[in-house]
C-alpha cells in the first residue's frame, strides 16, 4: 500500500519538487505551506516540515506514524500536551558547514579587527594597527554532535586549541580536553571564545549564567548561534555594559524578533545576526527526508531519531 | 672563526634576544633599528633583517655572504644598482596561515554579509536577509606558492572549488585546475573570488589590468593582500565604479600609504586594510634565520634562496 505523505513547509513547492525527482516507491504527496488549504489530512502516515508548523498539524494527523522535522531544533514538537506516538526524526549533519562559515566568519572579523579597520576607511584614515591570530587561541564549544565537531574541525584548521563541554560524550577526537556537568566554571576559565550549539533541554538552560560569565577572562567573546534559551540575557547585558565580555555575537534570543526596545541592539561589542546562522536550505534537507523514506521502506532504522525524553 | 651578524630591523631587539636564546655557536651579533647608529659594519658577514632598511646598507657591508630577509618580498634589494654577489634567503612557510585569516575573513564576512548586517542593527532591525555560503564558490589564486597553497587548504575546507594561475608549477593538491602564461583571461572567467598572492615580478606586474578585469563575472570579489604593483588600479576603480565587478579587499597599493585623495577610499565595495595582511612577527621569522644559521654552519644548502634573477 502507498505510503501518504503530507509536505508542510513555507518552501512546500520546492520540496515536494525535491522529493519528486528523487522518484521515491509506493508515495503520494500533498504539499502546502499551510494546513488549512488542505482538506482531510487524516490519511497521512508520513509528515515533512518545519516543526512550528506541524505541532498544531498534529491531532488531524491521526495516521501518523513518521515525521521528519526540516529542522535540527525540535521544541515545538515536545509540548507535553503534543502526541508522541510516532518516530520523529531531525535534521542532522546539514547545518555543520553552514554554522563553520557563521562562527569563523565573526571570529576572524573579530582577530582582525574588521569593523574597526571599516570605521578607519571611513575616517580616510591608514590604520596600521596589528590585527591578532586565532592560532594557539583556546575556544570553548557547548555541546559537541554534528555541528559541534564540525566547528572543532575548522577550529583545529586555523591552529586553535578546543575544549568542549558535552552531557557525557567524548566522540570527536579535534576536541583537546572535554568538561561534564559540574564542571562548567572550570570550562569557562580562560576561553578566547565560546560558542554554544547545544539543543534546549532541561541541562543546557542558562547554562551560561551569572557565575560562568563571570568566570570567563574579560577577554573572551561569546558567539551564540545554538539557542536563546541557553544564556541568561539579563545576566550577559550586566557583563557587557561593564567591560567583564570582549563581546558577543548573538544569532538567537529568548523572544525573537529581539524586541525594539531590548539594550542587546545597543549594548557595547554586541553583533546581532536576526537568526539567520544556519537556514536551512530545501537542496541540502530534502536528501536528509529522501534517505529516512528509503530506509523505511527497506525496513531499516531511521537516522537522527529523537528522543522526547532527552529533546534532542 | 666566529661569524659576525648585523640584525638590522624596527624589531631588533627582540631579533637580538630570539637569536641569543638560541645559544648560537661561534656568533657575534650587533643589533640596532638605523644602521647610523653603528660603526663600522665592514666585518659583518652575516646580516638578518628587513629588506628596505638593509638595501641602503649594503655598500659598508664590504664582507657579507649571506642575507635573512624578515619578508617574503625582498624588492629593495632587487634593484639592478645593488650587489648580487652574495646568498639572499626570503622568510617563507610562515604567512600562509596568517594570510588565510585575513583572506577567509574577509571572504567569510562577505558571504554572511557582515557589515550589512551591522548596518540593520545600527538601524535597530531585524534582518533576516539570508546568507550565502562558501560551499561551491569558486576562487581563483594567483601565485600558488607556500601562502598560495595555503589558501587553496582553507578554501578545499570550506568546500570551496579552486582554480590555480601560476609560472609554471602545480605542485599543490588543493588546487583542481592550473592555468599558466596566456591563459589569464581563462582563469579570470566564473571566479566568485580572485586572490592575488604573487610575488612581483615581470610577468605579474599589471597582470590584473583592464582585459583581466572585464573577464570576471560582475560578482566577482578581488582580495589582493599581495602585491599593489599587481593591478592597474586606475582600471580596477573604473571598474569599481561602473559596478562591473561585486567589491574589492586591497591591503597593497602602489603608494603606500594610501594617499588621502585616492578614490578608493571611498569607492563602492571597497575595503582597506592598509598592509596588515600578515605582518611578520620575530617570533614568527627568527626561527627561520635560526635554522639556516644551523645549516650553513653544517655546510648545507640554505632554505628559500632567491633567485635574483626571477625575483623570488
Amino acid at each position: 500500500m502507498a505510503h501518504q505523505l503530507l509536505i508542510l513547509s513555507r518552501h512546500a513547492s520546492e520540496y515536494h519538487r525535491l522529493v519528486d525527482e528523487a522518484r521515491l516507491p509506493d508515495l503520494q504527496i500533498r504539499a502546502s505551506s499551510d494546513v488549512e488549504h488542505l482538506a482531510d489530512v487524516s490519511a497521512c502516515d508520513l509528515a515533512f516540515g518545519e516543526p512550528s508548523l506541524l505541532a498544531p498539524a498534529l491531532p488531524a494527523l491521526t495516521a501518523l506514524r513518521w515525521l521528519q522535522a526540516t529542522w535540527a531544533g525540535v521544541e515545538p514538537l515536545l509540548d507535553p500536551k503534543l502526541r508522541r506516538d510516532y518516530v520523529l526524526t531531525n535534521a542532522r549533519g546539514v547545518f555543520g558547514g553552514l554554522m563553520s562559515e557563521y562562527v569563523f566568519a565573526y571570529l576572524l572579523a573579530h582577530e582582525r579587527l574588521l569593523l574597526r579597520k571599516y570605521a578607519s576607511q571611513q575616517a580616510g584614515q591608514w590604520d596600521k594597527t596589528a590585527p591578532g591570530s586565532l592560532r594557539g587561541k583556546l575556544i570553548g564549544i557547548v555541546g559537541v554532535g554534528s555541528i559541534g565537531a564540525a566547528l572543532a574541525k575548522t577550529a583545529k584548521h586555523f591552529g586553535m586549541r578546543v575544549h568542549g563541554y558535552t552531557r557525557a560524550s567524548e566522540a570527536c577526537t579535534d576536541v583537546d580536553r572535554y568538561f561534564h556537568g559540574d564542571q562548567r566554571l572550570g570550562f569557562a576559565r580562560d576561553l578566547d571564545y565560546l560558542v554554544t550549539v547545544a539543543p534546549n533541554t532541561s541541562s543546557t538552560r542558562q547554562l551560561v549564567d551569572a557565575a560562568f560569565l563571570a568566570a570567563l577572562p574579560p577577554r573572551a567573546v561569546f558567539v551564540n548561534p545554538g539557542r536563546g534559551s541557553i544564556v541568561d540575557e539579563a545576566a550577559l547585558a550586566a557583563a557587557l555594559r561593564e567591560k567583564r565580555l570582549g563581546g558577543a555575537v548573538l544569532d538567537v534570543f529568548q523572544t525573537e524578533p529581539l524586541p525594539a526596545d531590548h539594550e542587546f541592539w545597543r549594548a557595547p561589542n554586541v553583533l546581532i545576526t536576526s537568526h539567520t546562522a544556519a537556514l536551512s536550505h530545501p537542496v541540502d534537507i530534502a536528501p536528509v527526508f529522501i534517505e529516512n523514506y528509503q530506509r523505511l521502506i527497506r525496513g531499516e532504522s531511521l537516522n537522527y531519531v529523537v528522543d522526547f525524553a532527552r529533546g534532542y
